[in-house]
């Protein structure tokens, strides 16, 4: 008995998320108009950092593809920043083929600017113009969709209304395994602020977070999606 | 003689801008898409706090007025907060008219978006889609324009190209008293820099500064600004 607690005790500790590898995308992302203007979102990347910080200390390693933030790298984090969309979505299908779980945690925009000019535009004299956008590559779909090499995939649905229905419909049309929603209209969670709830949803399960400090809350949600990855992997 | 030292050590000490009243823009301003998008530019506030900052320590009474910037309020200023330019349109309007000089340096959006949406605004199925923009009031021109109490007007000129004929057209369309000028496509000055370099206009002169740091350069551009009020004042 006295020899177990011994061995015990001098054991190598193994953390939950040891020999798992994870890519997290964070923050906005920003689409420019010009050299000095650009269209972007009021994401912070707080959550995203977090959940980099709460999984190297689960064990795992951990690769951040960061938009335009002002926080600093988390010890152990491997971090690769990038500003638009088209960047993100080149640097997180290259880093997704040689992870084990891709959380999909930016907001990235949905359009960016058909024509960015090179110099910057001039006020006419006009008193509207308008602003021709096209479509970002979805990039948390396109890592749903790889065939091979495909990791373990969650999404983030940021709304601001009916959230629950949004983020099932996303879950389903992207093919992701897994979906965080919240919901960005309350003022005291999500966006740029230092707490958030969250509602998980899977294929044939949900969980819900509380309020609390996002560096909590990640934590135990990175506990939930390794053991839905266990889950999947396993069947 | 030893008098004269003695009064001289003694006298309190005037400073060059003692009894002077500004007030000052900074940073950009941000215009909503729907609540969580939005349009902005690279404008950090930098030279505009800077630009406070040397004021105050020059002596001179301040109200800075600051766009969304991550930026600590100098010593000693009035600091009030805004975000949209028809926000920073109506606070320096009214505090524009109680200032000996107003220093328009916020890089203030020229457009804002047509129809603001309360709710997330979601991807359709389409490749495009636009936005329509419509101007923003012209905060420098109005304050240029007041008939009464109207403030010695000071603009600013971010360019990419044309630096100076730009700065000049735009000294005399929109009726400023002095323009600073400087050209944000060289990549270590301006916009998110520390250091800058201006040319500043003005109806019958012109100077330049080299490229320093902003709060040097802050100061020097102050006393060129003062002494540019006082000589209007006794004309």
């Amino acid at each position: 008995q006295l020899v177990d607690l011994v061995l015990e005790h001098f054991a190598p500790k193994v953390l939950p998320l040891e020999g798992v590898s994870l890519v997290i995308t964070a923050g906005p992302t920003r689409e420019p108009i010009d050299p000095v203007r650009y269209i972007s979102n009021h994401s912070s990347g707080k959550m995203g950092f977090a959940l980099a910080e709460a999984a190297v200390q689960l064990g795992a390693q951990v690769t951040l593809i960061a938009g335009p933030v002002q926080l600093a790298t988390p010890a152990g984090v491997k971090r690769i920043d990038v500003v638009t969309a088209d960047q993100m979505y080149q640097v997180a299908l290259e880093q997704a083929i040689s992870a084990h779980i891709f959380i999909g945690c930016a907001a990235v925009a949905d359009y960016k600017v058909a024509q960015v000019a090179t110099q910057k535009l001039k006020k006419t004299s006009d008193d509207s113009t308008s602003l021709t956008l096209v479509k970002n590559p979805d990039i948390i779909a396109a890592v749903a969709a790889l065939t091979s090499q495909r990791p373990f995939t969650v999404g983030f649905a940021a709304e601001t209304q009916d959230v629950a229905n949004y983020a099932r419909q996303k879950l389903v049309k992207k093919k992701l395994d897994l979906i965080c929603a919240n919901d960005v209209s309350l003022s005291n969670q999500g966006f740029n602020s230092e707490q958030n709830a969250l509602t998980v949803f899977w294929a044939d399960g949900e969980q819900q977070f509380g309020l609390q400090a996002k560096t909590e809350l990640a934590q135990q949600l990175l506990l939930l999606i390794n053991e839905r990855y266990l889950h999947e992997k396993s069947h």
